[in-house]
């Protein structure tokens, strides 16, 4: 048997089939730096123990979005290696804080199957499971891809496609244990924008644009040890008709929510992904520009939740928030279309 | 009311004005190893936790240099991000060590207008000074930056420019607390010149060159929670008729400084600033080079304290000591001009 | 007399001397955050405390090559700064596993001297030994390196061709203390491949490829606080032939040895270096391949070793096992070939 692992291909999945992925994860202060470093984010709760403190946490806990991108690498080994396409996310919740310190493992299980009709490739649904070493779980997402077939002729025994909730409840979201946004610093935070300061459909453009560099988006690929060869390897990209090497639409994720900080100063803690689609391909040396939408608010008692619509575009400001048109087709300057809940303090 | 900053235009600052700035920033590990993976530094204080506790220090403090791009960090939102250009700095003193854990903030008081007589833009003084959390000022610098009008005929009620001290007097520089260089090791620190060894009009040529990459001065850039738009915004930049982001100046400084330690290899810990200026940009791709010249020596007890210019150049080595001519003008290869206080152990 | 250090020339080494190398460097979990970011590698022991812990272990210890790649980096500026020619490895031991908090510290011998016929270089070997805070040697190996004269007429009073052994016995190898395989959790390791389930001779392809930037190798190089000209002054280099930045040989080392994950998932910690050679350089941009062969076993009583050789290549797939030919030639991709020592947990 060949020692090097091949990668599962779509054949190779059974619906309800549970996997437990390789490689556990300590999170450390370096991983928070490097994450600092390559995105720019300024969300006071994650910046600074002293703040997150004053919140009611042991200290500053790493942003859910290094979490989950930590925990959706330990996947790509067994879901993606042979994925053609990362088709969406949804159901994404963060059940609790991750602080330095944590170490990440991560489970999935396969809840849907759908083989195409050119039966050359199949869509894998599986919701994945992050839970740190005291067993509990801190996130828990869904996504499906397209993945290849080894075997063109393999029957696929059984198929289904799950039914996903269209949106997170309100009611389901979970805030970090301890957080009290009680003696929230508004001025410290960057802005005085509270919950109450939001109303649904408000778009907001985040006015700066971000370019990201080949070296920047393999560190943070690799960091996240994220294996997916069409991220590193551009001998083999090279044959491809783009000739480029393929951003992780993680690393666009991030970036977006970083420049998102210019309007949603006080929206930084993810508590929920809705949904989430890599519209279009980024690749690096491009401006990554991003807008939001307020699509809804939830009170959560101690404090509020935005229902979030992040679009990302490359090489395109967003003062006329360039959107998908009424087919639903998307410009394609349009990378990310990210649905997500957000905490957000209400005014004290 | 947007809930974008657009940053303030010359005509929003008032003399006096007290500018408390956003996001709190814990330093970590994880921060001083970015900064070395950027520069290179090597100096034995701050590189190691035993040698700096053999020098009486807890454990190894940051470099000061990033203690400073942090709290600059911070005062860009506010202070710069309608600027045109860095001025200058000056009456910079490092009043404590920061060491990991150490959370900073920043706080700026305008001590300066003054309109330029294009009427377009002005010049804007501050004193930004950063502070740990047990509310004890770290840092304290004079920059002034020439900032955007966003209307011309914007009076400006009061204006003055203040009376900058050409370089800070040796006896108001302030050692880290604890500090005592008399079981210093040159040796382990990698050179045997000690404060005695060094002349005023002494001239150092660093010898060594450094490339820095467009993914290198966004990492750092980024570390620092820096945001000015020129450094990152590749499709902005590609108007301007360099076509280029340009570099943050602190990152050319930071280069400089590790480059400067084939020469002073003891003379890592910077006590204050007395004038700095960006004479040329910086564009990723071109190779630093570095030299330095002693301008003055003071004994402060425990320790000396060398004076020393920096000079760093682009493309250009410095074993003739490139400089300004006789009118002050500098070669279009010199890009930084920063004089410096620097504590220097005395032979034991 | 200048204060800039010029290096060694091939005169200034004397057989027997001993060199204190400068700069004594605490690694930190920001370094080890870094390592991962630069490389990418999986193996489960360097990256989980909580794994690290069920094998006896305080914590993760850093990656071996990580340690060897800073304890390297100090004997630059004494050794090598003056080199043409990083020449070999041998005789390499990992003596006691370094944590983050330790502060390393190098020391080197002269073990040989060999002036070339052209009386214009000569090869130097130096056997290094790393050591930590508490007097304890965490590594050593031989290195030999090609160094210019400075005065080709300048005499060589004792010239001496060590003989070294052409590999370290499994005997002499260290396992890291404390280590205890037996409760090693495959699964979560990765692959279920014990030291049983390799044999002798058997050949390994790592399938992944992996770019590396200019701006990568520079922050790994920096890290390692390894100031050779070559990797950095791009200025000087425009000069040579190539036109490039040469990419420190460590960097090559780590990035195949991240590969060799895919295949070798239980066989990350190094013990021993055998044997290695850079055969060809390798420039930023290129797609780094691996394989692997299995030299030797030995069975260390509470785990196995495997003897392996690491072979890289440039922009060139590994599934036939590119090798030298019978003179020992090798094709001009093969960049590397390193002949390691490593641990491998035995089946249960």
């Amino acid at each position: 048997m060949s020692k090097t692992d091949p990668g599962h291909y779509f054949e190779d999945f059974r619906l309800g089939q549970t996997l437990h992925h390789a490689t556990p994860r300590t999170v450390t202060p370096g991983d928070v730096a490097l994450y600092n470093a390559l995105y720019g984010p300024r969300f006071a709760l994650t910046s600074s123990d002293e703040f997150a403190r004053a919140c009611g946490l042991e200290l500053a806990p790493v942003d859910p979005l290094l979490a989950f991108h930590m925990v959706f690498g330990k996947t790509v080994p067994d879901i993606s290696l042979n994925a053609i396409a990362n088709l969406g996310y949804a159901e994404g919740l963060f059940l609790d804080a991750v602080y330095p310190g944590d170490t990440l493992t991560a489970v999935s299980e396969v809840i849907g199957l759908k083989e195409n009709s050119n039966r050359k490739t199949g869509v894998v649904y599986v919701r994945t499971t992050g839970v740190n070493q005291r067993g509990r779980a801190v996130l828990r997402y869904v996504r499906w891809v397209m993945v290849r077939k080894r075997d063109e002729a393999a029957p696929i025994p059984e198929q289904a496609t799950p039914t996903l909730a269209p949106a997170v409840a309100a009611g389901d979201l979970v805030l970090p244990r301890g957080i009290d946004f009680s003696r929230y610093d508004f001025a410290l935070a960057g802005a005085p924008h509270a919950f109450e300061d939001y109303a649904v459909g408000e778009k907001i453009d985040h006015v700066d644009g971000m370019c990201v560099e080949e070296a920047e988006h393999q560190l943070a690929t690799r960091l996240y040890q994220n294996t997916a060869k069409v991220h590193f390897n551009q001998y083999e990209r090279a044959k491809d008709p783009t000739g480029r090497r393929l951003v992780y639409g993680g690393v666009v994720i991030s970036t977006a929510k970083a420049l998102s900080f210019n309007g949603l100063q006080n929206a930084g803690m993810i508590l929920g992904i809705n949904a989430g689609r890599h519209v279009n391909p980024y690749f690096a040396g491009a401006t990554v520009f991003a807008w939001s939408e307020v699509l809804d608010k939830a009170d959560l008692g101690p404090c509020g939740a935005l229902r979030l619509r992040l679009v990302a575009t490359k090489d395109r400001p967003c003062a006329d928030f360039p959107d998908k048109d009424e087919t639903g087709a998307y410009p394609g300057e349009v990378i990310l279309d990210f649905d997500y809940w957000a905490a957000v303090p209400k005014r004290g």
